[in-house]
């Protein structure tokens, strides 16, 4: 439709239709849904009549094909003007499919599998009906007590922003309108709702703008400018003002400054909540400061639907304010092909076969393997296929490996430790035990896993976090594995065997106890549908462990925030002249985490060597060249995730002690070796300075190349200007 | 001096001269120190000459009256224009005859005994030569985990900004020329150092301006408007520039907004910080940018003496610059009176009266008293003077009670617990062991202590963290008593005496393994020279106590940071419709720190009734009164500290669930009661917009009058414009 017939259809529309587009429902709120009749409390609660239900322009949660189809044909036999409902849910790692948590698949440093795996959620659930995904939820983490750390690719901001491009590219195709296979991406939480303080979730944020700017805007923008179809809001609130009321975050920034023309949606109640934030003092004065921040759609309240008429009348709010709203969304709707073909890409039939295809299940188990990190390895794996293992821990034969935001998943479904193991090895070298539950045990727990590891050669741990302790409000002010589970482990390390523990969890643990007990840890987060497969592949060697850490893994909880791109501090512990006392330090515990960013190992190793700069002196315009030999030294083929960081070392604010500045995932044959190259441009060295004025200055750098953001060969250079 | 003949002293001044003014040196570079000699190296290393020594302005931790009237007479005879040094020195929470530490102090809530105890502070030190101290230290905190907590007055801004002001009265008087028992105060650390991120020393801070002006500044500003002659520099950076290169923050804010005209000074190194900092690529840069930001003084580090010359002569800087840098100096000697009397008040007979002084050590004892908090007491204490007690831990007959910052201070001159009880009770009675030392124990230790106790009627556990486990660099990632002593109280308990717990430490501690052990807790930070005296005047209930706590005790290391005034988010716990899930909570802890700000228990028992308002509604200019009946209901005579917060229910931005406003420290005969009267005025609803504009906003607001943060009476008003 041309956009001249989209402003004509908003000119046919009534205040109340024009209202009524802004607010998204669940399904329960419509007749013809399957879960319709449960929410007459809410309805009425809310002030929500059949009307608005009738005119309202977006459905929150449907999926499904025949309930979309069904809910879609009764509203437009109702909808005076026969604009169709968007359809919108949050498929995060995958719909039925499920894919590892975000943060394995940062794990992953792999663009390609990431775009991959986004391009099938997108599938998935396109072919059920979606037309849009919450997603991709790109927040910068530095808080493993956060719960929500799981659902985004990590702590840095290169790294993010590039997996965001990659979901968006995965997610939206480039043609929405006839790639009917895609959905509509959404950009969230904005802004900087990864950083709630004391990583209690829904809690205050606060930073300067330059830090904003700095650290936690890239990846939404990034998101952007893939082409991001919608932004939503975050709960938290942005220096002082929740973000779903914010006009400078929304007015200024976002749609002004970066120049955003999409749908701005409200996180769940967002737009209520500005009531308790006690920034609204009613529904109304909540609905006047959301709408008049930017946000065009209210999600699951009614402040819009009840007020907006009210304040258009009584001259507080334009009309024309809301007229826009409408025609972002109508616009939405009309890229997504809806107005031609309200159904979209629904299709009972095929969404049978579609559905967790043996073809998605394969690039899950792909992307699970190559997300779980291998944190520790005394020569203890791969596992060899001649001799018993015994399988012990709540997660031996548990199906909660999906993680948070898989509620279209079925536990039931997925490939569990067990079951991949024995899809691996003869039945008779397998045996399996409890141990404990994720927080409790019994003796006679304890017992039957003693019994059974006594039996094997190797002991195999499969531990954890159950999902809800991470995920969306779950978090966690000790971060540790569960106790009881710390103590199965001391137990069993009394029978002497080498044992592996395989982990999985939603954030970066405390892992003393764990690590200094076992002779392997896999960190396979929730590794989704094919999760037991993809860790049954690494144990045994089919495939080489490869995944390196995109957040850091504190050593205890007192240590947080710690983060590879930190700041030197003016005493730092490690200068040549550093005193004993007088330093940035704990008494009691390292600066440094336990396992930094970056941090990964394989069944191979890898050495850098004959490291170079094409030239000492860059100036703008002409890049130079770092090139660095990279070798597999093992006995393995495998893949080595090569990282180049940059240091500015003098600024006019403070710069990080390195920063992530590009990487690249490369294949080694045994003993062979590749020359890598890198560009080192001017525009990687620009940041905010304190007037906030975005550029480089000249001076000095160093750059880094290596396997981590520990350990890398140092080359100096500066920036001529 | 009138001011004409400061200017024409800078005028006769060579640069080398003006130059040399601005650096300052601790006592070993002066030939007449009895210090002189430990310090070739450094000189050399610095590039200090003897010349540079000669026309210094000022000097770094000198005390004793015969060593600076040494440093100065031979200062006096070789410096060309005969300006006089000025000595400086850490006179923090006493000079020899010392107090608790200031964060013990806040928790006395007793700002004219904070005031003596300044006064008596000062008049020690200018006895010993001292003519300024840094202090007072008004950082507001909220990490427990930075060892700096201890030295502050906590974490509320109105507090500490009342304590501030109290300080500088007690240090300083109201005229320095005459009054030659008082020293000029120097307050830092400028600005935010007290917010650390991780509770690690010297680390970043970032925050918005707004939450800087909000929370952070208040109490700066307080000893400011109170007249605080010097300023000092932090060692953090201000929203990513270091504060000792801060131009924003000194010049614009400190200079130009707030009209200081005082001295300015870095803390230790912190110059030459900015190249580890990164903001300076060397010594040159470093001088540039510190004194273009503001900074008179250089302390210990020679960037000034070494290159603001050449900075000069090329144009970099105007001398001009350097000129109003002396002449802030020289008229700082100038209002101390050292043109007439270079030794001000230093006596070597009257030094030897009035330092440690019975009246002194009185004062002392008295403030030691008010600032132990009782935290828990199950019908325990106050002890039976007829009952055997034991003594037992690492504090029972331990010196190190004074706390950091007290270099002064003799631990041998102090009043040790078991002295304390010594002076009070029979000998007989008293049965002391060691236990454990502060992170040892031994069988040995452990069996004498069981021995000991058993033998008692009951036991006084004397626990804590040894001094330098808190202080400047002090910072603990593990905030829990150390883990032999918690074993000691798990031994001792199985003997099923009643048992009270002492803790002697510099910063809220996790308190589980303790709190829920014994029957009592008395928090005595460090109390000082007299600290056993006050110990046992409270256990033995000769003083009721009546302190609270001015810091969050957090619920564990987990939970910070934790402090009263917070955000209620959009989603708060405790919401009538809170969902179960989904609130801003920790799965594992509550949100609520295990004891709140303003709490502390009393041999008595107060209550709260008849509160009410003068009205409902307050205007501008017409203050609304809020009176409410505290009665003491026990058997006790006894202190109540009566606490008045207010909410401001919804803003631009959002506001504090509760902010402190004012307090009164009451005393009640028992069964006394009083009418105590508030006033509550539009100046105290002001607060910093998005736009940092400061001012109220009519709407509805809360008052709270209770016992601490947590308990009150609530009565709603309105503010009307």
């Amino acid at each position: 439709m041309i956009d001249k017939h989209l402003h004509s259809l908003v000119q046919k529309m009534t205040l109340e239709e024009k209202v009524a587009q802004l607010i998204q429902l669940a399904t329960p709120f419509y007749e013809a849904s399957k879960d319709r009749g449960q929410i007459t409390g809410p309805m009425v609660e809310m002030g929500i009549t059949e009307d608005i239900v009738t005119s309202s322009g977006s459905v929150l949660g449907a999926s499904g094909a025949q309930e979309v189809i069904n809910i879609q044909k009764h509203h437009l036999q109702n909808n005076r003007l026969g604009i169709p409902l968007l359809f919108m849910a949050d498929i995060v790692h995958g719909y039925k499919t499920i894919f590892p948590v975000p943060l394995a698949i940062g794990c992953s440093w792999d663009l390609e599998l990431a775009e991959e795996s986004a391009r099938i959620a997108a599938k998935e659930a396109a072919v059920s009906g979606v037309h849009v995904t919450f997603a991709p939820m790109v927040d910068l983490v530095r808080d493993p007590r956060w719960g929500r750390v799981m659902e985004t690719t990590g702590e840095d901001p290169h790294l993010n922003s590039e997996f965001a491009r990659a979901f968006v590219r995965g997610f939206q195709g480039n043609d929405l309108k006839n790639q009917t296979d895609r959905v509509a991406a959404c950009v969230k939480h904005f802004a900087a709702y990864g950083a709630p303080e004391g990583g209690r979730d829904y809690n205050t944020v606060n930073m300067s703008e330059r830090q904003l700017r700095e650290s936690y805007l890239p990846a939404y923008k990034a998101a952007l400018d893939e082409g991001c179809e919608m932004v939503m809001t975050a709960f938290n609130t942005v220096d002082g003002v929740p973000a779903s009321g914010n006009k400078w975050l929304m007015r200024d920034l976002l749609r002004e400054e970066w120049n955003f023309e999409g749908v701005l949606i409200s996180d769940w109640g967002a737009v209520k909540e500005l009531i308790p934030h006690g920034v609204a003092e009613d529904e109304k004065e909540a609905a006047y400061k959301a709408l008049t921040a930017g946000v065009d759609i209210e999600m699951m309240t009614a402040c819009y639907v009840n007020h907006l008429k009210d304040l258009i009348n009584e001259g507080e709010i334009s009309e024309a304010v809301v007229d826009e709203s409408v025609l972002r969304i109508l616009r939405l709707k009309d890229r997504l092909g809806l107005f031609d073909a309200p159904f979209r890409g629904a299709d009972v039939e095929a969404e049978r076969e579609i559905v967790l295809s043996n073809e998605n299940r394969r690039a899950a188990r792909e992307l699970a393997a190559k997300s779980c990190v291998l944190l520790k390895n005394e020569g203890f794996l791969p596992l060899d296929r001649s001799q018993k293992v015994a399988v012990i821990g709540p997660f031996a034969q548990n199906g909660d490996i999906l993680g948070p935001w898989s509620w279209a998943g079925s536990k039931e479904q997925s490939v569990q430790v067990l079951d991949g193991l024995r899809n691996k090895l003869d039945a008779s070298s397998i045996y399996s035990a409890e141990g404990c539950g994720i927080e409790t045990i019994t003796e006679a727990q304890l017992k039957d896993a003693l019994d059974t590891a006594s039996r094997a050669d190797v002991i195999v741990l499969a531990l954890g976090e159950h999902s809800d302790m991470s995920g969306e409000a779950g978090c966690r002010a000790d971060i540790r594995l569960p106790k009881v589970q710390l103590e199965l482990i001391s137990h069993l390390k009394q029978l002497g065997k080498p044992m592996a523990a395989v982990l999985f969890n939603g954030r970066p643990l405390d892992l003393h106890g764990v690590i200094d007990q076992v002779d392997a840890v896999l960190e396979a987060w929730y590794p989704g549908t094919e999760g037991g497969a993809a860790i049954a592949d690494l144990l045994y060697g089919d495939v080489n462990p490869s995944a390196k850490l995109t957040m850091s893994f504190p050593y205890s909880v007192g240590q947080v925030p710690v983060y590879y791109n930190k700041f030197n501090t003016g005493r730092p512990k490690d200068a040549p002249d550093a005193q004993e006392r007088y330093v940035s330090q704990y008494l009691d515990i390292p600066n440094d985490p336990l396992l930094p960013f970056g941090f990964g190992l394989s069944y191979t190793t890898f050495s850098y060597h004959e490291a170079s700069l094409s030239s000492q002196a860059l100036t703008v315009g002409e890049p130079i060249n770092l090139s660095v030999t990279v070798e597999n030294t093992g006995q393995a083929a495998g893949e080595e995730i090569v990282q180049l960081y940059i240091r500015d070392v003098a600024g006019e604010v403070v710069r990080p002690l390195k920063e992530l500045k590009a990487f690249k995932k490369i294949f080694l044959q045994p003993g062979e070796k590749k020359r890598i190259d890198f560009a080192i441009t001017e525009e990687q060295l620009r940041y905010y300075h304190s007037d906030l004025s975005y550029h480089s200055d000249p001076g000095k750098f160093i750059a880094f190349v290596g396997p981590n953001s520990q350990e890398g060969i140092a080359l100096p250079f500066r920036l001529n200007k």
